[in-house]
């Protein structure tokens, strides 16, 4: 089968071995697959981003750099084969056909390990796609299987807004509208949280953010993001979610946190970071770090977006093939004018 | 009258002015005033101290270090006199002579005011000191009020542990076992967390913290305290109280914290620190940095310490009068040999 391959810290496309669904897991076709912030850091400092999970005990990014690597794991398919069932784990057979999205992962004994960032457990940058059965969830009747596809990175903002406060305090501040920091805003919406206020260098960002339920946007050099919640209304502690995840973020955004605040750090900052603790300190900040999502995180998203309650198309901003993977990457690489782009190595749906 | 005084860098004991009570003040005489760790700070690093509260808006610790300063914030004393109250703002007028401990604050207009950490409000390293009259607390007869003294810093400890979720846990890691983890342990034991792990370099801080209700003490360079709590029977997440605040050890308490726990910081480090984003994110730790106490703390502490729910008679390893202030600061730079060492400014309590 074609597959976009981290190859020797290059993305390319080639030929990589057809894929048999072992025991418990299911082949499947590949309908759409976004492409990850993680997945360009990824692909430009593959052997910094590893060797850093592996450090922090972050198994689920332990991969060989030095071997072929299919990422991948924001995606929608279709069924094509289950594996065999010896121990009778499958609950449910969905027929071939059916349109699903799927928790990317592979369970390896007590192992669970990600698809996508894994060298034996290839991700959907490729026509097919093996997973464990367990993970399957049809995508409803007149849902668009390509929209489905934004079901994992919305689960990840859910995954944030469910971990914070913001739904009790009825507002939040988003620092960085990138595709996670959109994720967040959405999540937010969808959880009925009616004031939020975002801040983006970016024009265009601002604008995604804006279409996405954020009240209001702000550049934050002409007014920080606290002082627009304030002028909103905000009083008392703030709910700010950070989703820049560059070092000295997580300490600019103490510095103008409110007392008592809560910092949602939902940015992954891969290298070490500087705070200044008398700041955390005078202020009584918590600091929640959030990562990933569960099951039911994971199931409500889907529900999110086949129900209508979120509208994820203006977030598709780009479609390719998978042979126009790498040139996506390199599109990405001036992130501004981009939410989600998404590979289709099967072509449109038919 | 006598006070010790930090005068150019420098602990001496010297005749200051005699106080006056402004409206709404009250002017009491010391009976006992302990040494606490951010006083020894500041008086090593008056100019630092200062400087880092002024950078990071702790406005309770903003003075000129050119000027004199006396510090002392925790204190029990007897009612002198009140000052003129011409709003009618005290509710309630304690006899002459009546044993108090008092929020160590005075209020001007807006602002709250740290007695102890401010130029014009000296603290009770003195023979008498001036607070407001509306945060004096009695203190219940029978009660050594001496013993009473360390209301504030075992209220420093309570705090901690309100903001945590310790109680509903059962269990809690103190790392750090100098008077803010022993205060802190003091809390749990107070609040009924059962399993409570301390572990500290130094085995007279270990003697105490046992002393005080730890049931597990260990050396961290023989047993990593989340390996003794564990062998203790912890499971899951873990509540972990920084109680040492120098930089590295938030990093460090990172590095082996069990996923999803929850870091108390409780130890004031002074200086930037740095920390692995990473980590935090892969183990979606939350970390709660806390200050202070609120009035109803203040008083569970002084009823811990009344009703002998708590007896700190053992924290209690050194008395001085005010002339013995610089020495006893000096012997403190040695901190194991003491948990907290009181002034008495007029002597034993007759």
């Amino acid at each position: 089968m074609r597959a976009a391959v981290l190859r020797n810290d290059e993305m390319i496309v080639d030929d990589v071995p057809d894929l048999v669904p072992g025991p418990g897991q299911v082949l499947l076709e590949t309908v759409a697959c976004g492409i990850c912030g993680s997945d360009l850091h990824c692909a430009r400092h593959a052997r910094a981003f590893t060797a850093a999970a592996r450090a922090s005990g972050m198994s689920l990014f332990d991969f060989d750099p030095d071997r072929d690597l299919v990422m991948g794991h924001e995606f929608s398919a279709r069924v094509l084969e289950y594996g065999p069932d010896p121990d009778g784990t499958v609950a449910r057979r969905l027929e071939p056909g059916t349109f699903v999205v799927a928790h990317p992962m592979v369970r390896q004994g007590k192992r669970a390990c990600s698809v996508g960032y894994h060298n034996d457990f290839p991700g959907a940058y490729a026509q097919r796609v093996v997973v464990d059965a367990g993970g399957l969830l049809p995508i409803p009747d007149g849902t668009d299987p390509v929209h489905a596809a934004l079901t994992e990175p919305l689960a990840v903002g859910l995954h944030a807004v469910n971990q914070s406060s913001a739904v009790e305090a009825g507002s939040a501040i988003v620092i960085g509208c990138g595709p996670v920091g959109i994720a967040v805003i959405t999540a937010l919406r969808l959880q009925g949280v009616g004031m939020i206020v975002a801040a983006d260098f970016s024009p265009i960002r601002r604008r995604f953010a804006e279409t996405m339920g954020a009240s209001v946007v702000v550049d934050p050099r002409e007014l920080p993001a606290v002082d627009a919640w304030r002028q909103a209304g905000g009083r008392g502690p703030a709910v700010i979610f950070e989703a820049v995840g560059v070092p000295g973020i997580i300490a600019t955004t103490m510095r103008s946190a409110p007392s008592r605040s809560e910092l949602v750090v939902v940015g992954v900052c891969m290298e070490p970071d500087t705070f200044e603790p008398t700041i955390a300190i005078s202020r009584q900040l918590t600091v929640r770090f959030v990562l990933g999502w569960n099951g039911a995180e994971f199931a409500a998203s889907l529900d999110g977006i086949a129900s209508g309650r979120i509208d994820v198309a203006p977030l598709i901003t780009g479609r390719v093939d998978v042979e126009g993977t790498p040139g996506a990457f390199a599109t990405l690489a001036d992130p501004e004018a981009h939410v989600k782009i998404v590979v289709q190595p099967n072509g449109p749906v038919a």
